[in-house]
C-alpha cells in the first residue's frame, strides 16, 4: 500500500488526515506546530508525525499558497511521487510547477469545503462528504495520475468531482468563492450592525458567516486572483447600483424587473443542482 | 380560551396556525384559495375554515403588506380584538393603523423565520422554533396587549423577542433582512454563474440561497422602506468600491486592512450572539 503524507494540519490537512485514514489508507502528518500533530495523533486521523518528506508516494500539501509555492519548488520529494496542493487559486501555483525541473507527478485541487473557523479543532474526517472537488490539469498533466487522485477523492467522500484548466478554475471561482468573502466582509461593515441583536434571520445569517476571513490567508490569494475577482466585484457593483438608482427614481417597474431577472437565474442554478 | 384567527395561509400563515394548534390553542384559518384551506385542514394546522372575521379574539394577519392595509383599514374586526401583522415593514402599516378609528387592539410583528420558498407547503408548526421576533409599538401600545402577544409567541416558540419603535424596525430590517435579498439576487447575475456547476461550496450556496426572491411581493415591500434602504445599498457599494480599488491599485496593505477591519467587526457579532 502507498504511503501517505499530508503536509500543513489545519482544518483542509486534518480533515484528509482523517478521511483517508477512516478509508483504509496509512497517513501521516507534517504539522507546523508540536500542537497539531498532537491533535491529530489523539484523534486518530494519522498513523504518525512525518520526518522526511521524501519517503512518501503521496503528498497532499495543505498549507497557505506562498508556503504551498515553497514546498513544490524547493521541497525534497520521491522520484515519481504524486503531490497534490489544495490552494484556492491554481494559475500562479501551476506556472511554478510546470517552469522547473521536477521528480515528481503533480495534479491541483481545490476542496469546495470548509467552514468559517480554522485549524485543526475544525477539521473532521467528514468535511469532504458530498462536498464538490475542482482538479485542474495542464496539457501536460497525465491520465493515470489524475485517475489515481480521484480514487483518494471518493475515498476521502467527496460527491461531484469536475476537472478543468487552472485558469478555468481562478475565472470561476472568483465568483463562487472569493467574491463572497468580500461581499460578507464588506456586509457587516454597515453602521446598523452594531445594534442589530434580536433583529437578524437566516438571510443575514447566510450573508455574514464568512465574514471574518483571515486576511493573512486571503489578502495573498486575493493578489494571485487578481483581474478575476475585480472583474467579479465590478459586475457586482454595477448590478446593486441598478437597484439603488431604480430604488431611488422610485421607479418600482424597474425594480420589480432587476428582481425578475435574478429571481429566474436564480431558478436555473437550482435546476440544475438538483 | 381565545378563539384565534389566521387570515392568509401562506408559509408564515401556515406556521403561526401550525404552532399555535400544537400548543393547545384553537385557531381557525382564512386563505384566499380552498386549495390552501384543505392542506391546513389536512395537516391539522387548523380546527376549521374561517368564516366570519368579527368573531375572534385575535387576529394574525398574514398576507403582503398592500394587503394587510387593505385588512387593517377596512375588516370587521370583533370589539377589542388584538390584531398583529406579520409585514417586513412596519412605519407604512402603522401610520394606516393609527391614523383612522378602529375598534381593535393593534400590535407589529415581524418574525424572522422563513426560507427560500414559499406558500403553505413549506409552513411548519416549528418554523419559529427559537427564531427571532419583532414587536413593533407606538406610544399609544398597551403594555398588556403587547404581553398578550409575547404569551402567544412564546407558544409558537419564539427564542429572543426584541421591541422597538417602527422607525427603528425599518431602519433594521434594511440591513438584515431586505439588503440581503437584494444582493443575493444581484449576485447571481454575473456572467460566471452559468458555468459554475461543481465549483460551489457553501458561501457560493449562502450567498445564493435567497435570490430567488418573488418580485410581486418585494417590491412593495422596498418602496415602503426606500430611504433605508438606498442607504444601506450606497454603504455597501462604497464599502465593495473599497476592495475594488484596493485590488486595482496592487495596494495589497489596504486589501489587508479592509478584510481586518470586516473581521473585527465579524468578532463583535459573533460574540454578542452567543
Amino acid at each position: 500500500m502507498k504511503n501517505i503524507a499530508v503536509v500543513g494540519l489545519g482544518i483542509i490537512g486534518g480533515s484528509i488526515c482523517g478521511a483517508l485514514t477512516n478509508a483504509g489508507y496509512q497517513v501521516d502528518g507534517f504539522g507546523r506546530s508540536s500542537a497539531s500533530v498532537e491533535y491529530a495523533l489523539n484523534a486518530g486521523y494519522i498513523r504518525a508525525k512525518g520526518e522526511n518528506l521524501s519517503l512518501y508516494d503521496v503528498v497532499f500539501i495543505a498549507v497557505p499558497p506562498r508556503a504551498t509555492l515553497e514546498y513544490l519548488q524547493t521541497a525534497r520529494f520521491k522520484d515519481g511521487a504524486l503531490v497534490c496542493d489544495i490552494c484556492g487559486v491554481k494559475s500562479e501555483i501551476e506556472k511554478a510547477v510546470y517552469s522547473q525541473k521536477r521528480n515528481y507527478r503533480y495534479v491541483g485541487l481545490h476542496p469546495m469545503a470548509g467552514k468559517e473557523t480554522s485549524g485543526i479543532g475544525s477539521a473532521s474526517p467528514t468535511l469532504f462528504k458530498k462536498a464538490n472537488l475542482i482538479i485542474t490539469h495542464a496539457p501536460q498533466t497525465r491520465r493515470e495520475d489524475v485517475n489515481e487522485v480521484k480514487q483518494y477523492a471518493f475515498a476521502m467522500g467527496f460527491g461531484k468531482i469536475v476537472e478543468c484548466s487552472a485558469e478555468e478554475h481562478d475565472k470561476k471561482i472568483a465568483l463562487t468563492s472569493q467574491l463572497a468573502h468580500i461581499v460578507s466582509n464588506a456586509y457587516v461593515k454597515s453602521p446598523q450592525v452594531r445594534g442589530c441583536d434580536g433583529f437578524t434571520g437566516g438571510s443575514f445569517q447566510d450573508m455574514t458567516r464568512i465574514a471574518g476571513v483571515d486576511e493573512q490567508v486571503w489578502t495573498p490569494l486575493y493578489a494571485s486572483n487578481r483581474e478575476n475577482i475585480v472583474r467579479e466585484l465590478s459586475g457586482l457593483i454595477d448590478n446593486l447600483s441598478a437597484y439603488r438608482d431604480a430604488l431611488s427614481a422610485k421607479d418600482d417597474e424597474m425594480l420589480s424587473a432587476l428582481l425578475r431577472e435574478g429571481r429566474l437565474i436564480r431558478e436555473t442554478i437550482k435546476r440544475r443542482n438538483n
